[in-house]
């Protein structure tokens, strides 16, 4: 049995974090999942609708798996100053970290990327990338796994990226049988990524 | 600006309700979005994270858009001698009613599908239709537009459905738009049913 804790902060975005937990989810003989944030409680998403952490950022400092939501972007701020500490340490205990989307760029300043291979949303492939050039980003894929490392590019990429985890962990024929109870198409080619050009805009 | 009000209940599956309010809360000035549940406060889901009611059953009768996630099959329990009373009202004083995977088995409780042309999840096919004969179910679609009321197959169908629906209140280069951003590859043929099959063993 694997912990999955997923952090989530003010204007996380609902399906960076909802997709990768219906299919971790599937299989409860496997995984648990945990909501972690800076304080216990509900927390509110993008677009209104809040999960409810169940730990606070001082009760958890590591999980078998990592996953970190996106929903910073542009003009959306995010408590990096307590956020940020707490992340480089649980991401360095952690066995598997995920990221989606803007995810990345939370994970990207505590200098847990810097000098692998990571991806992240499209459209903000360039404000990404100035956070912290030491990272090398991947323009061109769905989602990148450098060893136990899994960064997706944006939003939906991150269930064909926990799908690709999930393989990885405990098999690729469970990772399909989650994708069909799910009526889900996993794209199961990394480097396939039809939004690759706006990162080159 | 439209209301989307989405029904949750303990159990709820994850991705049927937060996939499509991913979509819907993408354009903040075309929706805004309200959870509703039998009490206010929060609500776990199948997998264990929770949302959080906005309102309680006696607090709304009725949206311009009535969301109704899956989550209930074989042995989970639906407390259904509260919701159908109240879904049976609202879907028929709403604008628009969609319904995700096992949604469309509670909706199809009210007698709302009766005569109509609905899906539901394939895997749960034979278990739904049994529930109420007199919908026209339909075995292959990957979901079903019947006039304002739109459902749809398993789980992650009801992304591929939410874009249409949003495409028909508001355009679709604005549903693309959305697609585009969250970087969703639609499945845009609702007629194209790649789990079509595990409805008819």
């Amino acid at each position: 049995m694997r912990t999955v804790g997923a952090l989530v902060y003010p204007n996380f975005e609902l399906l960076d974090l909802f997709g990768p937990l219906e299919f971790f989810g599937w299989n409860a003989d496997a995984f648990r999942i945990a909501i972690v944030a800076p304080e216990k409680g509900p927390v509110p998403s993008n677009m209104g609708p809040a999960t409810v952490a169940d730990l606070s950022l001082s009760e958890a400092d590591h999980f078998d798996v990592l996953l970190v939501p996106g929903g910073w972007g542009r003009s959306i701020p995010v408590d990096t100053d307590r956020i940020v500490p707490w992340l480089g340490l649980a991401a360095s205990r952690s066995t598997h970290v995920l990221s989606v989307c803007t995810g990345s760029a939370l994970l990207a300043l505590t200098g847990f990327l810097d000098g692998r291979r990571a991806t992240t949303n499209k459209a903000l492939f360039s404000w990404v990338e100035e956070k912290r050039p030491e990272v090398d980003w991947q323009p061109k894929a769905r989602w990148v796994r450098d060893g136990t490392l899994y960064t997706s590019s944006g939003v939906s990429a991150g269930m064909d990226m926990s799908l690709a985890a999930i393989a990885d962990m405990i098999g690729l024929e469970a990772a399909k049988g989650i994708a069909r109870g799910a009526e889900y198409q996993w794209h199961q080619d990394p480097d396939d990524d039809p939004f690759a050009a706006s990162a080159l805009v």
